[in-house]
């Protein structure tokens, strides 16, 4: 048993670990929610985000007049480590709390003033010089911190962990898309062979859902810049400076470079949480054009020999532990069982939002959580996915150039010809005789074998000029 | 304009259609929620159930002496009109209404009052000899009436268009399955060629899942077979004679045959609706397989060249309005769709589940209503698929057999003589230079080209005694 | 049994009834897809869009020189009469069919042919002058046109049926939060009495609420506008002129009064379908947001006497079928029902989303179902809800008033001056004790009567001028 | 850098750190695979699972003469450590990787055959005298384990983090229904004030509820209990003996104590996880149940003064970083949260169970992962609602006794004496003019004061016979 020293709360005294920074209500809430608590502790991007609300809440007030600048100064010392990530041991509750996150905050309040306390030659617990409500909360509410953090660690994870681990992916495969413009193959509708296409444009669809996936991504970002930091408990922002909440987001531009302003609407702030409803449907549809394209890929290439086999992908480890050399599009699976994650987080995230009530949503910890875990979810498996399977996808060129001769619906470029009708005769008598195109087509009589090599141009008839 | 008379309620005078039965709220419903008007009216199945239920009741309070059995006896006429459907006219309200469908129960009430009153040479509106409340809901209030009428219909629609077209589905592909037990092919996993089965083998996992999709359906029947009928307005069953729920229950086992019970806990049967949750999800597994079952058979049935083309299935249309001569697998697509809808509505329902409050949920209409969709959809995609592909389906015998012929992972079959790592090695040497398994088994020299030939057996590996 | 003429596709005869203009396609899809028949066909904003489509159609290629002025005058006629609505009834089919629209895009074709053969002086079926392949679609394929029809009732059901809407909903709250800014009330967060706001912005909170919800919708509109129009099979545009698409888009443009054009990448256009799946997200989070509002408001309004009882609600119909006299809060029940279905829904059509495969996504029925039955129930409850609820709602109050005087969080206005852990005392202390807070604080011993009277002044904790 | 030994699978040597028992195949996954690194390692559940199933495969096969009895008590020695868990930290790998689950079936082969040559006195990386394939894989592949290791996963979880922490809070409230069934109050539905209950009576649908959920989770085991092992790669059983699969799942129960059988279609058990899904389903109706009764439970205890107070629940931590004294629900919240979370783990779980193909589906781990997290955390808040909220719920009596006297729906009683559009004047009469119901009641002439004082009578309106 380690060493405990004794904080207090409006409740009482409670015994919390001599070494840990963090008091009464941290301690309360460890006992009263020990709930996934392997799985659920917050993110170091929560912890930092709480860091630099802190930091830029002091800031805020002392620049107003509403905190003494030595305070300030502790606040902000300390805070700085909490921002550092050194202090990420000192903050142990998990997601499931209460639902304004209120036990987290003074989880952070409570860290940074015993923090600034040791800096100041003060004893840890004694709320003396720098008191964790009067002080590090000043002018401030769980109702307004909470979800401001929320915005921050939500709106660096996207620029910091995503954005560039998608637009590389994406990068990758327009660069393939545009060395196989010339490679000419089947197209397929319904699963059935369709007219054909270049590999490169097969490849552009890829990438141009992707990057709707990223645009819808990014026209989700300004809802998440707004913060409810100067609401306070309600909106009104009783008890803060009429200019604390502007102040604060401010300086927290200052400190991340991004571009944070204070909520037009703080009553919707802090009981609706729609930006990030809006930005976890963004990435749920940025999941939906990754698993279209993942599966796009593994049929692709699936075979070896009894597949579709037109691309090659990476070999990256034996895909069976009973069937000798076997290899499997597991990057595809991967990628594809977290976008089903995704779907699941979004389904929650969703969810929880309608569930607000008067002044305050309270299932805001589920909402951050479910959505900062599809954003390092999806960067991280974009990332593997690009490294581990997209630079090395090849074209199969002997299985493309066989399927491309054997593909009847190259018949449609007959229909402006000979017209639909008997274009269709055309087609299904090779079907039915197992025939070439062009051998049903002399055979018809609709035109003769010049016609056919002439108006029956595969690359023409993927239109590489238009 | 047609011509109108005047019907009174609580509120006072209303004018409603003179060639209608329906009375003063069902009016104000029409004038207060023309919402999703036309595709939103209930179906057949929740009059019908209602008609059922206040039959029963008319009987259930004769019998104990709460209603004169004059009454009682129109009221049982007028309800078979309902019954038989020669009503449905007259029940023009929607879904989405009060959220306890107090204004259909009232509906029901007003029509079968109505009717009565017509019956017994009354004038319609007059409330003279039966009164919508304190006859026809005799007993009653729309907070039992209407979650037992939706067990009721949920509970026919299942019995009566759900479980024999699924079947009937079930046991073509059961026919299939074993016609087909001799046919060795290719199996697949993770796209990939794997060792063999037997189509039959294949077949029989989708005859096993939808086994596994109606056995949860009958599993969650007797939920629904307990009705919330007995427990009034809030399940004290105030202003209900006590033996009133369990006396209509029997009586609604005796018209229709199914063994409806009155619900072991009337506070829950109407303030959640879990026996429906339980169905929605019962149907989404169902749905879920089928899904599967549809995704393999278009797969197999991919091509026609390009693509797998194990399968055959049937041509029932043209497939395409441009490429001549394409057949798509178009019973697949629409069964997947619904599918998809399935699980859109099990969403909804699911959701809708958690909403109540205290002694009632009031999401009762928008329940019932995904929870029928969803059947009746099952149903009948169930039905066509059946009639329009699975019957048709067809072994594509020279296809299957050329990819059994080339598959690498019959080197399987060597683990158990030579050991993985030495098998893997052959099928790599035979994948990397093009060669057949056989070829590079010999190369290798870890075997004779007999011992492959003993060892190597599709049909045994696909193990068809066991 | 009505009289029936022969029609003929690249299968076969088929008889069709004799007073339909629809052809041989559609005529089998009705034999073939009896899948939810009576609920699910198309809606009439499906119809008219293929109207619009086969009119600009017709317009592009003949100003291309690609259709013979003639037959596209006739084309035109007959779109016409399509886009008019009076050709619903020649449009029988459902949802559930073709995954990619096809039998519905042959149902425009076919009707439109056989309409323009009429106005020609032709013979029904006889394809003479007027061949619903080689004519109507020219330069199309269903992978084109149904996407691009898809497009076009989803714009111009958001712009027609629902912005005007929700606008008005909103705007009668917002009428409501400016009449009411003088209201001070009790503040509420996790349900409990929390520090004061006024009426008026609390309903301020759902004004924003709305307004984000709009402005997400309006965000996917752009998506919305790109038609896939000029793609035809796989995305290539074989067959079309390659100003066709561009050309389609302009006159479609003229034809709506709305900016569409062509997609920027049509590969992506017709084998995934995001921008309806952010469409659908959208109306999700103007659900969810709804939804808040509802209950905020049926919960403000609950009691009358055991509730919290605020806010007066209309009294629009009698609430109960046996508690006399109940009233209840039906426009918000009807209100939530729609919400929660248009999560399901939007379930529905995120999901559809994800699977397309290769050249094509075959979910294009259901997701344009799902989306456009969102689209019409939030336009249709929105009407409802603010005619019959929201602009009847009037404070009660006496009862704000005494909530208010009651309310032991008015304490937090003593924060700044004797600090958070006395003034917790004091509202313990009150709460313990049964008294008023300005008893319990003058009992404290922290501060007088006068300063109490001076700090705790409930309309100035609102910040009005803030 | 800690020190490196190397080991090698089919495709090569790789270095892996020199402590560690695993070998090639999880190091190269552990490369492959860093996405989500932090949260998703495999819970201890899943580790068990592996090692119970090595040891009872270890079992089958020594028995049925497969394997050399020295191996196999190498083997079994070696599993029960990871059964103890003692070598958990040998087990580094995520959910997300190969669908699956190879990877983490050749980390439990490696590090059993690892451990297991340690035992022997052999090199580790050797694979002698223990081979990962050929003797602790053997007569097994990954397709057949891994499913076969979920389920066993989860009917332990199930079985002893579940059930027995939903039965505890489930008795904790069927005590209190009991200890309350003489409270009167008012009834409430569409959140207005209904015809009385009593307290004991309204707890009661809360324990029907659980009952409900316990129900339905203990009706979905028998799927659960159902093995696919001895299906190997493809169901077929390739490479087992006959008997295996048997076999295992007899000593699997042995070691379990659970009824754990071999699947009856063991071409579905690889291919769908419909049992899973139908777990899930379960839970997620648990969820439902639990989230309608928190909800009532913070509903009830609202206020403490402005809100319907007619509970107390246990104070257990400050409730507000601002607003001093406050005090929440958050258990209430918390167990909401987990609900919410449930929710979307659950659509992540039935969307992956839709997504299989042929022989497999592979998103195993991603459905395993989502329900076993669902029974955690469900466990886990049970535990603590139960300790910290539901044990602690007490009635505030004089609000309730205030609320019931003064509730209008008490005229209900007088329907049987008066009618229903009489007893509705009263009602109105009272509401409108601000009187008690007996004055409304007196003064309407319909009946005398002493007729109202012997028919409206709270406690025999909750009929307690019944």
């Amino acid at each position: 048993m380690s060493k405990m020293r004794t904080e207090y709360d409006s409740m009482g005294p409670i015994d919390v670990p001599a070494d840990r920074y963090w008091g009464a209500q941290t301690q309360r809430s460890l006992h009263h929610f020990p709930i996934g608590a392997d799985r659920f502790v917050w993110p170091a991007s929560i912890i930092k985000a709480l860091g630099l609300l802190k930091k830029s809440a002091a800031k805020a007030n002392a620049s107003l007049g509403e905190l003494d600048p030595k305070l300030a100064d502790l606040i902000i010392q300390a805070s700085d480590d909490v921002i550092q990530g050194r202090l990420n041991a000192h903050f142990p509750l998990v997601v499931f709390q209460t639902g304004s996150g209120t036990q987290s905050n003074m989880n952070a309040n409570e860290v940074i003033a015993n923090r600034a306390i040791e800096l100041a030659g003060g004893q840890l617990g004694s709320k003396q010089p720098v008191h964790p409500n009067d002080h590090v909360n000043r002018g401030q509410s769980s109702n307004d911190t909470f979800p401001t953090a929320m915005h921050i660690a939500v709106a660096q994870s996207v620029q910091h962990h995503l954005l560039d681990s998608v637009q590389a992916l994406r990068d990758t495969l327009d660069a393939k898309s545009r060395a196989y413009d010339q490679i000419v193959k089947t197209g397929r509708t319904h699963l059935q062979d369709a007219t054909p296409i270049t590999l490169g444009q097969e490849i552009s669809a890829w990438v141009a859902q992707i990057d709707f996936g990223l645009a819808a991504i990014k026209q989700a970002l300004p809802g998440v810049y707004e913060l409810a930091i100067g609401g306070t408990a309600v909106g009104t922002g009783l008890n803060a400076h009429p200019e604390f909440g502007d102040r604060a987001a401010v300086y927290l531009s200052e400190e991340t470079g991004l571009p944070f302003i204070s909520a037009s609407n703080r009553f919707f702030a802090l009981s609706a949480h729609d930006a990030l409803v809006q930005m976890s449907a963004a990435l749920r549809t940025l999941a939906g054009g990754l698993m279209k394209m993942a599966n796009d890929i593994r049929w692709l290439a699936s075979g070896p020999r009894c597949g579709i086999g037109e691309l090659l992908i990476p070999e990256n480890e034996p895909g069976s532990s009973i069937m000798p050399g076997k290899v499997n599009p597991t990057q595809c699976e991967a990628l594809t069982m977290v976008c089903v994650q995704v779907f699941g987080n979004d389904a929650a995230t969703a969810f929880a939002g309608t569930q607000g009530n008067f002044q305050l949503n309270v299932y805001k910890p589920v909402m951050v959580h479910n959505v900062l875990e599809s954003i390092q979810l999806l960067g991280d498996a974009c990332g593997t996915f690009n490294r581990f399977c997209a630079e090395g996808i090849e074209p199969n060129k002997p299985v493309i150039e066989s399927h491309l001769h054997q593909n009847l619906m190259l018949v449609t470029a007959l229909n402006r010809h000979i017209g639909y009708d008997k274009a269709a005769e055309i087609a299904k008598k090779a079907h039915r005789e197992g025939m070439s195109l062009r051998e049903a087509a002399i055979d018809s009589g609709y035109l003769s074998g010049e016609q056919y090599d002439q108006w029956v141009v595969p690359m023409n008839m993927t239109r590489p000029g238009v």
